[in-house]
């Protein structure tokens, strides 16, 4: 099957006039999320994606032009845009800088203009044109094409462990090494945690080692898992597809957290809850993170100097690097490099 | 089957010498736990739970006598006895206040003392010796019978409250009426919630709203969950049995809470973390409390008068109490009054 990919090479596709608070952005690199992939394939229904689709949302890019009352950025600054460029901003998720459950959250491609009601696209484009207060701000010392994955990968795992208050001394397991347990397996040492990566594959052992891992788990061998049992704060889920995560629970230590941040289903096999009763544990899930905690994050990975494990495509790799992504033994996020489009 | 309680009528039976830092205590009222009749009845396997059992974990009583070395208690004071009698004391956990975690903890009943190995018994009884640490304060204004279910079923309900920060505004959910349901009912009120009582029967829906209930939910009606979706902060599930908990995390506002404290076994139909994820939920367990928070708890009962309701019982009367608890219609507490032992 044809993956349905358009890509906007002019400047006038898919764009609205600029509004007083619009900041426009001319786009450098575009990270491929697997969420792209669903929209592009349709696997999620046609349900308010009909096609066309252009995916894209870990943008990064230069401020190109303003609006009249836009205060926070000026032309030529390095800006990021994730996985909404709106919401309602009055109802109590969005003053509480959760937009991501508002009511009318807009998320950056797929969705409709909230004032205009035109479809909007992402950023496997030239241009992209948001409202302000979801544009992001990218510290200077990170390498721009490496930064894009941040705004998808990397707050969807800095928000749990600063939820679950990730400090030096916490015990953190990081379940998958791809786009989303590389991010996590970073920045929960970069807090000063002791963290375990969990993976079916050993081939993954030197990659989790090269990037900071105190332990390395074959999540396959029940021994190891058996050994494993009582002794994590917080263990970040990232496997996209149906897995049973009784041996993870059984890795908390009393009221640790298992956080599911890949897998959206029916958990099977069944949970068995005695565990998590008896020793007051949490199974959580979680979603990006509000545009301020977003903020939050890329400030932090600049003091920390943290970006993600990328490979800089062409724009004619796209379906390769989807073909790669669907095989899911790759660690490294790809990222379009736009100026080849 | 005939349940197996044993009762000790004399004094002498089943009790150790004082220790110096040993509370002994004449039991006056002992309230019957769910767990009580599992034991009994050897639900849980024989594992560790040999019989004779003499169970009892609500335990209210006056000093008898105290060890050289107590300090806290006098002859006469009030006081009581909940689910543990001891733990290492030595142990992160216990350090942390969370006893009931340690690797040794020392159950009320049915568990071997960790310093003599002999194995121990519970309040359906006229005296238990206690380390004075596991001995808590019961507030003068408390009716001592009606007290008494604070032990268990109280902290088991306040913990799970006070830990996702219930406060006045909270909307909260509760599911299920029996003693764990009303006394969350009684404390998320007196935290200052806005309380839902979810039942399968209506008839419930009176003793709830004379409880103080805000509002009041038929679980098994399929409209009334949907117009619930998406409203409670915390969500406390005090069903004992296997139940579809899907409507109840349907019913949560975004991050959040579930919190299970009756059900210990597989969750099935399987829990579909969509709506966990997508909107950063939680799924969670309770285990009763530790010393210091139960003494907390008793505080707070003492300050707001909250005191379960009970049947207090004779004696002779057990057997037909388990009855009518095994047919689950029942809201109070049985509360044996041990003195017609």
């Amino acid at each position: 099957m044809p993956t349905k990919v358009k890509c906007l090479a002019s400047l006038e596709d898919g764009k609205r006039d600029l509004r007083p608070d619009d900041v426009e952005i001319k786009i450098l690199y575009c990270g491929i999320c697997h969420t792209d992939i669903h929209h592009v394939r349709g696997n999620w229904g046609a349900d308010g994606y009909g096609y066309p689709v252009v995916p894209g949302h870990e943008i990064i890019g230069k401020v190109f032009r303003v609006g009249t009352e836009v205060s926070k950025f000026m032309v030529g600054d390095s800006v990021g845009v994730g996985c909404m460029v709106d919401s309602c901003q009055t109802c109590p998720t969005c003053n509480n800088d959760r937009e991501q459950y508002c009511d009318f959250t807009t998320f950056t491609y797929g969705s409709l203009d909230r004032r205009d009601g035109s479809r909007n696209y992402g950023g496997y484009s030239e241009m992209i044109i948001v409202t302000e207060k979801f544009v992001l701000s990218i510290p200077e010392n990170l390498d721009l094409a490496a930064a894009a994955p941040l705004l998808c990968a990397g707050i969807t795992t800095y928000s749990p462990l600063r939820r679950w208050g990730v400090h030096p001394g916490s015990k953190v397991g990081v379940v998958g090494l791809g786009g989303l347990g590389h991010m996590a397996l970073k920045l929960a040492k970069a807090m000063g945690a002791d963290v375990t990566l969990f993976s079916r594959s050993q081939g993954k052992a030197e990659d989790a080692n090269r990037l900071g891992a105190d332990q390395f788990l074959i999540s396959s061998d029940p021994e190891a898992m058996k050994a494993a049992a009582g002794q994590f704060d917080l263990i970040i889920d990232t496997v996209p597809y149906k897995h049973d995560v009784n041996p993870y629970v059984m890795a908390l230590v009393p009221e640790g957290s298992l956080v599911l941040v890949g897998y959206v289903g029916p958990l099977e096999p069944p949970v068995n809850v005695a565990p998590v009763v008896l020793r007051s544990q949490n199974l959580a899930g979680s979603l990006i993170g509000g545009i301020k905690e977003t903020q939050e994050m890329l400030d932090f990975c600049g003091h920390h100097k943290i970006m993600s494990d990328i490979k800089v495509i062409d724009a004619q790799e796209l379906n390769s690097a989807y073909e790669s992504l669907l095989k899911g033994d790759v660690m490294q996020r790809f990222v379009i490099d736009i100026t080849t489009l």
